[in-house]
């Protein structure tokens, strides 16, 4: 089933001419462009109409301790953590942030003041979202220092660990491995923490967690991502971080992320409607025809996941992670010989590990995907033809 | 002419009741509801309607340095500063950003990357935009370190020095005062050089140019700033910053300021439409009633400003700042004195100055600047009836 029968005919390249062609395939960067199907489908449904005079102020609610959330986004979030138990939202602050990227280093700035000693190592076990260690060391910052790996992590003094479950970029349930409770604070990364991608098998309730509206739905250039907090000196310092790094986030992203995740809420228990059945499908599919590709050769390798009881679909179902964390059997740079295809992924190297792992996005568009899994084939082949 | 009687009707609470009530005024932050009237007179003109399956990619246009940036919002700011004629854009590099605030800090990543001596130098002439202070020490970064005021600077080694013309919280037209261009850099904060705060003089023409949407039409909540950059490597080195900061900025903003300084352009010529009209004639009255205020009194001060002919009214005009810095004469601190007649300022100590000045935003809507001038003339009153 290696081929191109799942692309849309209304893109302007057919999908025969891209199978042919010599185009570069961008799967380095996760941009998730797999759902805007979904949305197209949905035709004005979640159309937003925002008048000129609308959303001028700076100042969203300064009762809140996030001043520049607006209330409705925050009552949305609520209501789809609700609809799919995948995070408790009761008794802790809601903080928004331009993409959870954002509210990664505000949260790094909060949790590090909570500490006397500086710099606080950042760790994060491998392989890990290769984009933390930009983002703990581009300001270099006297606040915190990458220190890389939390499994090898044996410094002393105060330490903060990324905790990123499922897993970017190998889609792994995570836990913590450091564990050193009086000097360590956790954030817990759960962009990929929906039904589409895992199984929802407990309620998460840990005191500072991330999110992405990016991740969910698809919709990565309205940089919408959110953070729930526990303790209101720790969401306050965020905020300080946000105020002064962006003096808050776009309210026109913010009006269309609440229609949005509304909609999800509205429909995500309507068979036919659900954005999470739809999206699950379509994952499910794509991680299909990959298995199918490397089960069919002896050159690659993709991660086993268990099959797990989701408390969402109320069914045991598999994982469909956003990444495929691609490895070669033989000891060589997977990266590079990717792109000798014309395929662009992310070398396991930025990820803390070896070059004969790459990191593949899911997300692409269909065109992209068929193209992807028929040069995957061809290099199969090619191993299989070798003498 | 002190009073309400410019109150619009429309708002929930009557001005009549907001004079004789107790409400807390807060002119500290420069939120710039004050055009929102004329944004209502236009109805549903710059309305942008955006259906869910748009603008979902990272990705903008990934030929272009700043590959967020989408190519409408690119050519609506050429085609604006060409009609307004206050800066060259040719042979530059646009890069947007979340607001002029994370833009400053970008440049000041961008900009210290140039020097190999660290940290370099932060510095702004006195009285100095207060952010500036908090953008440049949050992190506690070691690329650069703020070093106060420009004019008491006497270090060796790199600088930079930020220059806002017209300034915050002056009002004053600004040159670099360091000017040892060896191993100095500059950013030109040019947030109110529109004809509306000040007359058009000249074309600026420097190395790197910040602007933001906010301070020109009204739309803070947007979020959307941009910079002029000369030097390619300097673009994608703000661009770096941009993309670890914040993976972009927000499609539905740049897409909202797209429509919005589109119509500014079209209109900036019919006198009856124009934005800049009515902007250049509300700020005129505001300062008009503010310095009647002061000058019938003996407590106060405020900057004098010389009239200049502006290029693009065609006419020698007055100077109307975003923000009033108003003095007391007496040594005692302003900021106290006016917040017990629950009128927020900013201090001048934040902005490296005696806090006998405050700065007073003058871009609140009706109501709040109604009341106060009703307050300052209770006071400039009480201080005439003291023994």
């Amino acid at each position: 089933m290696v081929g191109c029968e799942n692309s849309k005919k209304s893109d302007s390249d057919s999908n025969k001419e891209k199978c042919l062609s010599d185009d570069v395939i961008n799967l380095d960067q996760g941009d998730p462009t797999v759902f805007q199907e979904y949305w197209m489908k949905k035709k004005d449904k979640c159309t937003v109409v925002i008048p000129a005079w609308d959303l001028m102020s700076y100042f969203s609610d300064t009762t809140n301790v996030c001043w520049f959330l607006e209330p409705e986004l925050e009552k949305a979030i609520k209501a789809l953590h609700g609809a799919i138990g995948n995070a408790a939202t009761e008794e802790r602050y809601i903080v928004v942030g331009t993409g959870s990227s954002q509210l990664c280093q505000a949260a790094l700035f909060a949790l590090s003041s909570l500490f006397e000693v500086k710099p606080v190592s950042i760790v994060a076990a491998v392989p890990y979202y290769s984009t933390y260690v930009e983002e703990a060391s581009y300001v270099q910052s006297s606040l915190y220092k990458w220190e890389g790996d939390a499994r090898t992590f044996d410094k002393n003094g105060p330490y903060i660990e990324l905790v990123t479950s499922p897993n970017n970029p190998d889609g792994t349930m995570r836990e913590p491995v450091v564990n050193r409770r009086e000097d360590g604070k956790v954030i817990h990364d759960f962009a990929y923490y929906w039904p589409h991608y895992t199984p929802i098998t407990r309620r998460q309730d840990h005191d500072l967690m991330l999110f992405t509206f990016s991740k969910i739905t698809g919709h990565a250039g309205s940089r919408i991502g959110w953070a729930l907090v526990k303790d209101v000196e720790v969401a306050k310092k965020m905020v300080q971080y946000l105020t002064i790094n962006s003096i808050g986030v776009s309210k026109e992203s913010q009006t269309r992320a609440t229609t949005i995740l509304n909609e999800l809420t509205k429909t995500c228990r309507t068979q036919s409607e659900s954005f999470f059945e739809y999206g699950y499908e379509k994952m499910k599919s794509r991680w299909e025809r990959l298995r199918e590709v490397v089960e069919s050769g002896d050159a690659f390798t993709l991660p086993n996941y268990p099959q797990a009881f989701c408390n969402f679909f109320g069914k045991t179902i598999s994982t469909s992670p956003a990444f495929a964390w691609l490895g070669y059997k033989e000891e060589r740079d997977l990266g590079s010989l990717l792109k000798e295809k014309k395929v662009l992924t992310r070398g396991g190297d930025r990820c803390g590990c070896d070059k004969k792992y790459v990191r593949v996005s899911m997300l692409s568009r269909d065109n992209d995907f068929d193209v992807f899994i028929h040069r995957l084939a061809t290099i199969k082949d090619l191993k299989c033809n070798q003498p």
